[in-house]
C-alpha cells in the first residue's frame, strides 16, 4: 500500500467497545486524530450498530437519511412519539424497537408480563406507507417478551381465543392464543423486504431462551419466567400450525423477548448479524474500493471475534479488496487467524499496565493516544514524511 | 520514508525494561519479529547497557569485539578471574565493575567497609597493556564502598597512613588516608581516555551520597553507613588537598561506592550516561545513515524519559538523521514533547487491562505481539504489500 498521493480516504468502521464507548464515540476519536495528521482527508464513519439504542443513527452517519419521527404505542398501549430512520435511497427504513418499547423507558414499571411490541407494528406501517421496500429492525434492549405479536397485531394479523374473539396477546396470555389469522395482514407490506438485525443466539424459549435468559432483567421473577416461558411455546405451536413456519430453534429469534421470531413469522423477515446488515445496507464493498486505510475495533479481539463478529466480516471484506485493516482493541486476545482473516495488524488501547477497574475509566484518552501513535506511523511510511 | 527498495536496515536500540526484560531479551524478541516478516533484512542489535552485568555483552553485540579474560582479585582481595570487552577497533575496552567486585558474587559476606575495587584497577591496566587507549568503565551492581582506592592502588597510586606507611583503604579504613601520592601511577595509563558510565545522579557522600543511599543494600547497618559517608567525606578533602580535583560535588561521584569520585580523581575519567556512551561508542550518527527504521524502548516513557534517558538521545540522533524512531514501552506515560524530539510513534506492550502484578509475567509475550503488529503496519505501507 503505498499512499504517496495526496487525497488520502479513511473508512472507519468500529464496533461499540462494550461498557466504556459507543461506536459512535469511537468513530469520532479516530476522525479527530486522522484529521490531525490528514487535514485534507476523506473520512467515512461507519460506526457499527449493535441493534439497540443509537441504530438508527448509525445507519443515517454512514449512508445518509433522514430522521422520521412518528406517533405510537409505548409499551404499554399508550400513545407517545418515536421515530425511525429513512436512508438516501428512500426505499430503506431503519427502526429501532427500543425507540417505541424499550427497556429504560419503563424503568420502575418493568413488567414483560404486560408489556407490548405494537408500536414497533406501527413503525413498520408507517415506514411502509411511505414507499419504503426494504426494512431492517433493530432488536436490542427491550422491555417486551409478547414474540412481536404486538407488531403482529398493529399490521392486521388477528389473534385469536378458543371462544373466537380477537385480543392483542402480550407475555402473560400469549397461551390464550388459539388461532392467528394472518389473512388481514395490511397489503402495503406485501414485497417490503425485512431484515431484523440480532447479534444473539438465543432461541426463542428453554432454558437458552428469551425468557429464561432475558425476562429477569426485564422485571420478571422466577414464576413469571416460567409462565413466559410456556407462553413462548406454546405460541410457537399456533406458529407452526397455522402460519406453516417452525420457528422453535432458530438462533436469534429469542431476541427482544422473542421478536425475533415474531418477524420471522409474521413479516418474514431473515435474521442477519448486525455487521452484516451494515455491510450490506452501507454497500460495504464499494465503499472501500478507493479506500486507502480501514481502521475497525472493538472492546475485545479473541477467537470468538473470528466467528463472526464485527472484525471478521470487515477483515473479509477488506481482504477480497487487497486493503489495510487496523483494528484498535480494548483487550487483545486475538490468535494468528487475524490476520489470515484479512487483518493487518492489532493495537491494544491499553497503554500501561492496570486493571480494567482503572483503565475504564481513560477509554477514551487511551484510545485517542493509540490511534494517534497508529496515524503517526503510517503517515511516517506513506511517503508524504521526510 | 517510502521503503520500496527491497534492501532494509533496522537498528534495535533499547534500554532494559526494568524488571522484566533486559535490553539484550527485547533486542532478541525484536529481531525474531522483524527478520519473520522481512527475512532479508539487515537488523542491527544496540541492546543498550546500563553499567551493570551485560554491559560488556551489549557493547561487544553493538560493535563487535573479544572478551577477554583476566585474573585479578575479587572484592575480598582473594585472586579470582573476571573479563574485560575489547572491540573491533582494538583500541577500546569495556570493563564491567561488577565482573570483579560485584554485589552478587560477595552474597552472604556483603561488607562495604572491606571490600575493594582493586580488580577493577587491574582489568584497567591489563586493557592498558594490551594498546587500549579509550577504556569505558560500566560502574552498577558494586558491593564496595572504597571511593575507588583499591583500583587506584592496583594501578600504583600510593595512599599513605600517618605515620607514613602505606596501605590499600577499603571503605572501613578511609579515614586512615593521611596523603595520596599519585606520582607512581602506572605509566601505561598516560594517554589513555577513561569514560565511567554512570546513569545515576547521586554525589559522593551526604544524605543523598554514595552510602547514606546505596550501602545498606551491601550490608551496612545504620552505624556502619555513618562510618563510611564520613570515610567519604575525608577522602573528598585529601582529594582536594593532594591531587587538586574537587569531587565532592560531581552528579554521579557516588556510583558504586563512589568509585563514580575515584575515576575522576585517579584516572582523569569523565562520567557519561549509558546511552551517550553508547551512542558515541557504536557512533551511532554514523549506524543510522542507511537504517530504515530505529526500534528503541524502555520499561516506561514519561516526562523522565525526555530528560537526558535512552529514548530522548536516541531520537534526537535519528531526527537529525531524519530516521523514522519506533519506541516500544512497557508503560506509555509520555507527553507531546517526546514526539518534537524525534520520537515518531509510541507503542506499549500491554495487551489487555490488567494490573502489572499480573502482565509482568506475560512481558516477552507482549513485546512479541506488539512488536509483531507495529512490523505488520510497517509492512502494509512500505510499498512492499498489495
Amino acid at each position: 500500500m503505498n499512499m504517496n498521493n495526496s487525497a488520502k480516504k479513511f473508512v472507519l468502521i468500529p464496533d461499540s467497545f462494550k461498557g466504556t464507548l459507543s461506536s459512535s464515540q469511537v468513530c469520532e476519536v479516530m476522525s479527530r486524530k486522522i484529521r490531525q495528521f490528514y487535514p485534507e482527508s476523506e473520512i467515512l464513519s461507519i460506526p457499527v450498530a449493535d441493534g439497540g439504542e443509537g441504530s438508527v443513527e448509525c445507519f443515517i452517519s454512514a449512508s445518509g437519511g433522514e430522521i422520521i419521527k412518528a406517533k405510537c404505542a409505548d409499551s404499554f398501549f399508550e400513545e407517545s412519539e418515536a421515530f425511525y430512520g429513512v436512508l438516501n435511497d428512500g426505499k430503506t427504513a431503519v427502526i429501532e424497537l427500543a425507540a417505541c418499547c424499550g427497556l429504560p423507558q419503563v424503568k420502575g414499571r418493568e413488567n414483560p408480563s404486560l408489556t407490548t411490541t405494537y408500536g414497533v407494528g406501527q413503525l413498520i406501517l408507517s415506514a411502509a406507507e411511505r414507499g419504503c421496500k426494504k426494512i431492517i429492525v433493530c432488536l436490542g434492549g427491550s422491555s417486551t417478551n409478547d414474540g412481536g405479536c404486538g407488531a403482529a397485531a398493529a399490521v392486521g394479523i388477528r389473534f385469536l381465543k378458543d371462544d373466537g374473539s380477537d385480543f392483542i396477546p402480550v407475555g402473560g396470555t400469549l397461551k390464550d392464543i388459539a388461532k392467528i389469522d394472518i389473512s388481514g395482514r395490511n397489503s402495503k407490506l406485501d414485497g417490503v423486504e425485512m431484515i431484523t438485525m440480532c447479534d444473539i443466539d438465543n432461541p426463542m424459549y428453554g432454558k437458552e431462551g428469551a425468557a429464561c435468559v432475558f425476562a429477569k432483567q426485564k422485571g420478571a421473577d422466577s414464576e413469571m419466567i416460567k409462565q413466559l416461558d410456556a407462553g413462548l411455546v406454546h405460541l410457537s405451536e399456533i406458529i407452526k400450525r397455522d402460519i406453516n413456519t417452525d420457528v422453535s430453534a432458530i438462533p436469534g429469534a429469542g431476541a427482544a423477548g422473542a421478536m425475533g421470531a415474531g418477524t420471522v413469522a409474521f413479516f418474514g423477515s431473515r435474521l442477519e448479524s448486525g455487521i452484516d446488515t451494515v455491510l450490506k445496507t452501507v454497500n460495504f464493498g464499494e465503499v472501500i474500493k478507493d479506500a486507502d486505510v480501514i481502521f475497525t475495533g472493538e472492546g475485545r479481539i479473541d477467537s470468538q471475534s473470528i466467528r463472526g463478529k464485527v472484525i471478521s466480516g470487515i477483515a473479509k471484506a477488506a481482504k477480497a479488496a487487497e486493503k489495510p485493516v487496523i483494528a484498535v482493541v480494548g483487550s487483545d486476545e486475538s490468535v494468528d487467524e487475524v490476520y489470515k482473516m484479512g487483518v493487518t495488524a492489532v493495537f491494544s488501547i491499553n497503554r500501561k499496565a492496570e486493571d480494567f477497574s482503572l483503565s475504564r475509566y481513560k477509554s477514551e484518552a487511551n484510545l485517542e493516544k493509540t490511534v494517534e501513535n497508529i496515524v503517526r506511523l503510517i503517515k511516517c511510511f506513506d511517503g508524504t514524511m521526510f
